[in-house]
């Protein structure tokens, strides 16, 4: 059984609560419950923090024993070497993920320092990106 | 009936053909079958050129009426105004994807100029990534 | 009754006990005392902290009912898209103060990633400059 | 008695008569006249030109007399090394003030040349900042 | 006996034909015919195109079978990911000639995006550098 | 009889066709007929095509013996050193146009690579910008 | 009957009067008698400064009442900000015309600051440009 | 008897611990002991913490009144304005450490934010760059 | 008699008058009739105006008679393309002096736009900057 | 007879010596040697300094009389202004060899500072560059 | 016994003879002899010169016996590519010190061209910086 | 009596012997004989060198006693911190000199890295701006 770990850094928490509609009323815990109904052959835990620090610390807990881990930093994306190092550092392969197209906004949000030290990235397809970055794993 | 069209840009007719230990032996038109067995539900049109133009004309001819594009523009991607023009001109939505991760590349191969007029990016999970693509069309 | 909420970023908890020569003799406690004790009509809360994640925190709890945000977030001004998102999520205007006047500072010091998504900004006026900012709010 | 000059720049006196939907119906000269009755302790004068070099001439003139100044050099704070070398050469304190939250629009004009000679800045807070700015020049 | 193809790029087709007090008037097509003199123990191959696309058409026509590529790409040197990505799949070596001494030109016009993935350069050496590289490739 | 070219490059062949609400409802087609109505003392000839080459095959063929060009190379306008290099080695002047207002677009639109070779520019002014640029061959 | 508004700015008064050998010997005076001649059915106004605050005056003199006006700043296109917000703030539109091709000139000339608040530019065309401007204000 | 405070950053909990074929097996809790055993007229303190708000909250607590800090800031080392704060604002001297060559790595790498408010820096020596900080306070 | 026209820019009517500590206690008027004396086979006139385009008058009024120009523009040397353009259009040869090393001050300061279209600069050597550079057009 | 002058700069010495591996074991020297077997008509001369003020002694001193110079300035190529001075003063023709591809090598490495002064380049053909530059002063 | 050679570049023959107030008044000579006295067990060679090619030659001179090599470049650290390519050519591991603390000086100072083919660097530890280099070495 | 030191750097020894329809034919030779006749109360050093080491060597030995240095490092002005190290590190003043104006030529030419440690810059003055130069110590 594979275990595939979900972090979610700053601001995410608020998903689903404030500005339905525009980020729709679906909440990270249903995307995350939604998730493990459709894929019963995976544990898939789930972390979020609004400290970078905490988020460095998560990828340390998982970042040895999971099967993969499904990472979307937020603000931190674009200013945290800390978190590039701790994905460096850990063995569990991690696909970066964002709900909206970040290309497609303003300058300083359009690159990722995360993204290289990732096996891939996913942005712009909505809560689906969470999926596809699951699947990407039990293709493994 | 969905249709969804996937627009292959340069080199990538080289794909599965050449240096298979580093991109394996599947060819597109191997991947292309793939997805259509996968998904009977869609129809799944397949173009390829090397000419930045033809691009564009294909882009025309499809881009009103399918439902939904999928856009590997290779090495255009990084330089090419008018191509996303071209995107920014058809009605139908455009998810970009590229086989590798092209932010764990060279400098200039880190900014592609369409991102910000397709709806999406998938890059770094190999050939999958047209899979969800494609998928995400069907879920509009 | 108004309520404003006013937080403080790392190293404000210094000011006035260290280098009172430069900085004066005032705390930050003492500053907000004194505010309570002009703006009678006001509650005015206060927080501080070091770590960037906690004054996201702080934003999200107070960021949809409070009438104003005073925000001095010190360095991470310079360096945090997350702090950035964070007032853009909130619905609470956010009015940014720096005691000194940042532009008269280093180079990287002169550029707060904040701004854009604060009402206003007001800087190098001294301990005075969170006085105007609430003020600013009461006259809404 | 404090006396302070309120200096404003180019286009600055059609505040108040055009885009009165945007910009109020309050013009600069009954913004300084409620300026000149809130507060009888002091001599407000005020002086304005679309002419950089008559903004420096203003400022050589009041600039080794007055209490304090108020500067609103509009599009010149973004270009002007002449401003910024009269404001150095004077002796009276000058407060920067900006109507509008100059870092929440275009690129080019969220730098102002002036700032670091300035004492200080108050932007965003709507004609409210030119009594602010006043108002630090009275607690001295 | 070892097969070179020269691949021409935009306007090269008019060498020799205009201004010929520039260029001299010795046309590509005189130049080849010299070449093929010269060296009678080498198949030398000639193409020019306008289109960039179809430049990488004949690099995979030609590179996986042909023992050196000459390539003046022109204009397209200092524009054209996708001719760097087709230079790179390819296998035969390629060396890239300027007629003119680039480094001496516009700026633009002095950095070759090709330049990285081809075996080594030649250029302000006009017609002759076209030998030279042909030469480069008998010496193998 | 003076005999005026139009060269128009990638998208603009859904002038008119595609978003009238935007673009009007006159198609080049109808441009062009115009044009011919308008000035019979000239011939004027006009050519598109999507792709770069085919737009510089173009300028060879007329460059020599036309009168005067008007060219609209789109989005090829900012990236395209080829394109450059044609317009310097034709003979014919060339005078570059643009439907819209480039300069108040996005940032990489504002600088087009073809003008410092060009004639003169003109932009901004809709469908006119080509009748203009027509009747500045006609006055020379 | 429409009024068009022609403002000069800096070093132009002196065309057509020195270096005939290079800028013809026509002054500005006798081309706006020429325009007058050529469009009875406008109003043609004309003004020259060599003072950027003199010519903001000026937009806002004529701005709010004039059908077009027709802009040729000279050196203050590249370097006003001032004088972009007084185009800005006017409600007539504008035309900027320059006579040289500001494009084929030195780097820092290439770009005009006052462009994307204009509704065209017209450069490289001599005093003609002057004529297309104003003719576009009539086919309005 | 002097106080010495070492203060690790985010990622150096691992060291030692993981990838030993790289790092070598020796503990950051080891190379405190050998430093305790080898330099005994010193009090060494040791405090890690992945997150940036900490290493200020611990920077606050010992950097008035210790004899020197021996920094290693990890990731934050080149993002974090706060942290360089922290230091300019106590008063103990810090001498900054790396255990790589951050000088022969990524382009990002290579700027410390730190460095211009420490005293000094050792970097590229391995964990022996701690010993030499400490011994240089020790010979203050 | 060569006739030599000294061209003062802003805040230069200051000198001699303020801060006499830094710049001394010779006023320009008196260094002017210093000149005179010790040149009596020169006439040499002398303006001053903080109004750029009034320094553009000037230019305009002596540049095509004078035998030489001693220009000081103050701050308008880094911003002002006008004035580098009537320099250029004039016809009597310029020298730019600077009392002040702007070598030795701020980043913005460092480049002058006027520079190379005088014939030479003098800075850093003080009023005597003015001698030397009248004289080198009495050595014409 | 043609005289030919080879003129090598810092580290160039070691060729053949050290690394030949990598290098091979050809000493400059040797290929001096094999160039005047091979050439028997021209005269070619040999220097080589690590000092970069001596190479520019070696260009006064042949710079006037020989036919052609070939220089490889190592790493003085990418940061000597002085070279470039000294090439552009002398009237003997240089041409620009290195022996590895300089544009594949680090970022700081792919420009020469003397390329636009020299007639061509010749890079990344190994010791053969030399022969060709030889060669192609041999057919001037 | 372990050979360190000890390599001084431009200025540094001025320590401890000029302003010993700043510098204190050591000598580099008594520097090094106290060196030797401290490490009996090493062989300390010392070399000073102010000429670029001439440490380069001490490089190769040194570069391959050596143990270790000690380089304090001063003024070259920031500008010498063939400085760094001596160091990449020779054998004998080097690390860079800088006396004082380079970081917190000027802009171009922040940077030296030889760290990343330095096996370390210490600056800012004062005359210590070559005592811990060189112990770096005996440790190996 | 007053000593002043002429230093000249690289190519300058060519001056007045090459291209004297350019720089004229007056060598530096000359220059301070006509020098030393002018001011015969001053003793008038010469030292030229193509050395960059050698120049430094050359004020070590002069600028602990000379009054003044007349410095023209050619092309090391632009590259050479060591020079710029070696002026700051001497006790006489040096003002820096050029023939030509620099700031009419390359783009990299335009900035010294001398000119902020010297007193004042000449250039652009001919042979002349040495005797300003001279004159300017003999003042002090």
């Amino acid at each position: 059984m594979k275990r595939i770990e979900i972090v979610n850094g700053p601001n995410l928490n608020l998903t689903g609560i404030r500005q339905p509609e525009i980020y729709g009323s679906v909440t990270m815990e249903q995307m995350v419950a939604a998730l493990r109904a459709r894929f019963p052959e995976a544990e898939i835990g789930y972390y979020q923090s609004n400290v970078e620090g905490e988020l460095i610390n998560r990828l340390h807990e998982v970042g040895f024993t999971a099967d993969g881990i499904v990472l979307n930093a937020g603000g931190y994306s674009h200013t945290s070497v800390a978190l590039h190092d701790a994905i460096a550092a850990v063995t569990t392969p991690v696909v970066e993920v964002h709900i909206s197209n970040i290309f497609a906004r303003e300058e300083y949000r359009r690159h990722s320092l995360l993204s290289d030290v990732c096996r891939g990235v996913v942005c712009g397809l909505g809560l689906e990106g969470y999926r596809f970055a699951v699947e990407s794993f039990l293709a493994d």
